[in-house]
């Protein structure tokens, strides 16, 4: 790592919210936050200016220079940056977002993939500082996931793969993971979170039917290449104990060797709802 | 690559023979092979010098000098080169048999699960040749596996895991690849082969079956991780044509990523019975 700080912002673009950091490289200096346009991608280009404006104002208040912007985002990117598909955000298909903001805002943008960036971060300052080998989750509106190893996010060749949710969970059926998380949560998982932290039992139990196959599909992912460590993140994992608990007991099943089912660890996210923006901060100088 | 050739010995030992070559990076100058003995470990190693010997005696004819021996031996095996378990030869359980040839040669002795062997003998100089990121599966007693990234073998941190054949294929009855395969094949996979090779209907069916559930996990596989090649070995994919088809048939159905899908090569092994002794030739400089 640089001694001197460098200084980026970090943007995460959810389907609700944006929210953009101000970092050092360790600390949140500054953060703001917007409704993410969604009518078109010229006010969409407007509001992500109108969203890092503040913090540029206080980088100048602070004497320091914003040398990169990062930006994550849901999506299958590919190695141009371009976003091929958007579930959130289909205003976003087919563009270079980063490219577009980087010759408004005369900043260098690197861009990624929201659950690359929340693995990253969790990865490089979170709860997997102390690992080479680290897998990221996401459990939200839908399933998200990433790698990091050593230090690096670990890219596939082709967009649209190294997803976690699409690894078919029923051969007979030929059901993927978040498919029978959709089912599982009625097509409305973030509704369904919300009455499984109010404390209701069926949508709980929805929940920890999910958790048993993640769980198991976690083992899978430990059969085949190994993470030292598993950090699950995304609203969900806070909404029910049910779910958690269910996953770790499958994981822990159907993991073949006794030295991984020994050490592995599945834990929840430490960086929580800044993971992504920290992520994304990160991209410009530690990818 | 190095100018300057290197000459290294492999052995490839297998449950029933052992294979050793005289290999000079390129290609292999001299073989020998040996039954593979069962009876005990000073038995087994006094064989194995018998396997080398007159590859060394060759050597002397050709006024080369053998600078590394490479051993590729069915099982899972930890950081240090312990055998920790082989499902072939329990003689060699808990055995360091690297470090016990070594001593009685005086030449350096690198050991490596078979899988591993075959996939970096088809990755440096086999069917993955033009590819940075190649997946291997052995298919023969049973199913092994290896990852080529890069020239280098992928290395879990735990021994056990990276393996193919641990994947659960049947969440409902937590059904493992390996499980399946020995199932389908009646557990008994090399004569259910002969039956295929000569024809015959029914033992060609269940290689079909397992093909269906092999290239399910090969798209799951690749929906992870995403290798650019998948390369097939192993003595089961000569007898049955409707294997090799089946499995390439539901890789492509479970494949989630369009460019993946259209991209991704499934192959059969170039390097065919020599890839494991190879590989291991390969171990004491490419590794």
């Amino acid at each position: 790592m640089a001694t001197k700080k460098k200084y980026t912002i970090g943007i995460d673009i959810g389907g609700t919210n944006m929210k953009a950091i101000l970092f050092d490289g360790e600390k949140i200096l500054s953060d703001y936050s917007l409704g993410t346009p969604k009518d078109n991608l010229e006010h969409f280009l407007v509001m992500l200016q109108a969203l890092i404006e503040p913090l540029l104002t206080k980088a100048e208040e602070l004497k320091i220079k914003v040398e990169g912007v990062g930006l994550g985002v849901a999506g299958w990117l590919n190695q141009e940056g371009e976003i091929l598909m958007s579930p959130n955000l289909p205003l976003l298909n087919k563009t270079k977002i980063g490219e577009l903001l980087a010759e408004r805002i005369e900043i260098p943008v690197k861009i990624e993939n929201d659950a690359n960036c929340f693995v990253l971060a969790e990865a490089l300052q979170g709860a997997g500082k102390k690992y080479e080998s680290v897998y990221g989750i996401t459990v939200g509106t839908g399933i998200g996931g990433g790698w990091c190893l050593e230090g690096k996010i670990f890219k596939t060749k082709w967009s649209g793969s190294g997803e976690p949710g699409h690894v078919v969970v029923n051969y007979a059926e030929g059901l993927r993971l978040e498919e029978a998380y959709q089912k599982l949560t009625q097509n409305n998982p973030s509704q369904l979170a919300e009455e499984a932290y109010r404390g209701d039992v069926l949508a709980d139990k929805s929940f920890e039917e999910f958790g048993f196959l993640l769980g198991t599909s976690l083992a899978n992912l430990i059969n085949l290449i190994a993470p030292e460590i598993i950090i699950l993140g995304g609203g969900v994992i806070e909404a029910s104990d049910l779910f958690f608990n269910s996953a770790r007991k499958s994981m822990k099943e159907f993991i073949i060797s006794e030295e991984a089912k020994k050490n592995i660890k599945l834990v929840k996210s430490k960086l929580g709802n800044n993971a992504g923006a920290i992520g994304a901060a990160l991209l410009p100088f530690y990818q």
